[in-house]
């Protein structure tokens, strides 16, 4: 039998390496940055997307010849890696489904509590000098609509729920539980806050437009922990400017890190965080032992989990 | 029947008088401010404390003749108001007690999850426009020590829990649900968040002091929401320096407002916030409504709710 050959799309120092050392004698390790990515796609026969930033993968797919049957990225997210060569061939892709849901609800959890209480102001304050009495608001009872009813949604709609908050969670489609896109602007019409957790594909690709937060109370608040493009970017600045919304926290954003110079750093009410939502203590080595579980089922020839719809660009079902 | 009166020991303004409107008829109602207190309550049956971070009550209080023979703080804790003269006559006195539980428990998991998820530096570096991403903790799997088992400590753990926190109660004595004060230390000594909640009497003052500091983990953090005096100010601001803990929170204060002087504005990792975590949209509205539902029970001879043990400090029981 012909040994494996796992390449690994290194991330950039300090990054470190994913632990693979229980594949020693199973397969073969080869490391690759950016840059050496393409000539080494025809010798591997499993692609670990270590470096989940990075689009090299999307360039470096070879149109047609030798490539690697499986593809797995350490991201929940597939939209950085995705081009039309690799969803028409038939390499399997998986993502790290599971390991961000609970972390990433957490820190949702953390975004509506921290504005509800007007944290930031506090913090604020506190550098002056200056004992301000406010009154903040209660987050039971109030009500938040959730998009992207994957295990991310999910998550975060069970983790506000457990502080009191009514939650609506809308995906693509009805099913028990979620509510259909259609329904999505009577939902965010009412809701105290607006949680964006969708992927991004062709059709959620800048959701969150100017007529979105058109449809938003005045004060309703919007976070984004999926992904940048999700929403229109200027848009949610002139939102803000004009208070047709009162608050947001967005932690993705359509180029990172975020420029210097970008208009969001400075936008009134916006919390601007680097990409970390999902990010705790540990995970890397949540993200490289996935990798290794995924792999035990691979070599086997057992089904795999996470394995992502090529078309639609996340892992459907339940 | 002679006309009840009743004085209300109002606040300065801004804050607005309670809405007594109910009691038109029913109830001669008597403002008052500090200065006026003194000679005002031998004529007043009842008296409402709605200033309740004056002590004017304590410096007023008659030691013989004509007195209210109620007095309701809109307050949790009655340290302000109690004296030995107030203590040793047969006057009730009564609290805001289950106005505030809610909301401080929604203000203290906001800081918790704030301080797990590094919001403080987050925003910090959002204003020097600098992208630096880092891991965060887990809330979930972490263990409290809430101190103080009355309403409040138990809603602070009620939602602690909710998020996954093993969360340990301590009260003076022991019940069922809650740790006696002898296993205070054992359970310091393992926590990720240490909770006070416990109202401020003879026996609390001061209890976290250096040596209480220096008993808990590195990586715990602190959080007082009851009142300042039980916490010995000058040792957690050496505590901190020296990084015996991690972090802290205060929202209550020795002195309040905090001088723009105090050392605790600027200690490290020390969040400083001023005095508002029960004090959500509508709060006094709450307060002013709750005083009246007590006042029909009084004035129908039915059994008061609230009634505060004038010994301990506090409205004992579960």
């Amino acid at each position: 039998m012909a040994t494996t050959t796992v390449l690994v799309l290194d991330a950039a120092p300090p990054t470190p390496p994913p632990r693979l050392g229980s594949l020693t004698g199973r397969a073969r390790i080869l490391h690759t940055d950016e840059a050496g990515l393409a000539a080494r796609l025809p010798l591997a026969d499993v692609l670990l997307v270590w470096d989940f930033a990075s689009d090299a993968v999307r360039r470096a797919w070879p149109g047609e010849g030798s490539r690697p049957r499986w593809v797995h990225t350490a991201s929940a997210g597939v939209d950085h890696l995705m081009c039309p060569e690799l969803a028409a061939c038939d390499t399997v892709v998986t993502n790290a489904r599971g390991v961000f849901d609970e972390p990433i609800a957490e820190y949702v959890a953390a975004l509506v509590l921290a504005l509800a209480k007007d944290l930031p102001r506090t913090l604020e304050l506190q550098r002056e000098r200056s004992w301000r009495h406010r009154e903040s608001r209660r987050v039971a009872g109030t009500r938040a609509c959730v998009v992207g009813s994957g295990p991310i949604g999910r998550a975060v709609a069970r983790t506000l729920k457990a502080l009191g908050v009514t939650t609506a969670l809308v995906g693509r489609a009805p099913r028990p539980g979620v509510h259909g896109a259609e329904e999505l602007d009577r939902l965010l019409a009412r809701a105290d806050w607006v949680v964006c957790a969708a992927p991004l594909t062709d059709d959620t690709r800048g959701m969150f437009d100017a007529r979105r937060f058109g449809v938003m109370q005045p004060s309703a608040h919007f976070i984004n922990i999926g992904r940048g493009p999700l929403v229109v970017e200027d848009d949610l600045v002139a939102a803000l400017s004009k208070r047709w919304i009162a608050g947001a926290a967005l932690d993705v954003f359509a180029h990172e890190p975020l420029p210097g110079d970008s208009p969001l750093w400075a936008a009134p009410g916006l919390l601007v965080s680097p990409h970390m939502s999902g990010d705790t203590v540990g995970w890397r080595d949540e993200l490289g032992a996935q990798f290794i579980e995924l792999y035990e089922a691979w070599a086997a020839g057992r089904p795999l989990r996470n394995v992502v719809d090529k078309e639609r660009g996340y892992v459907p079902g339940h």
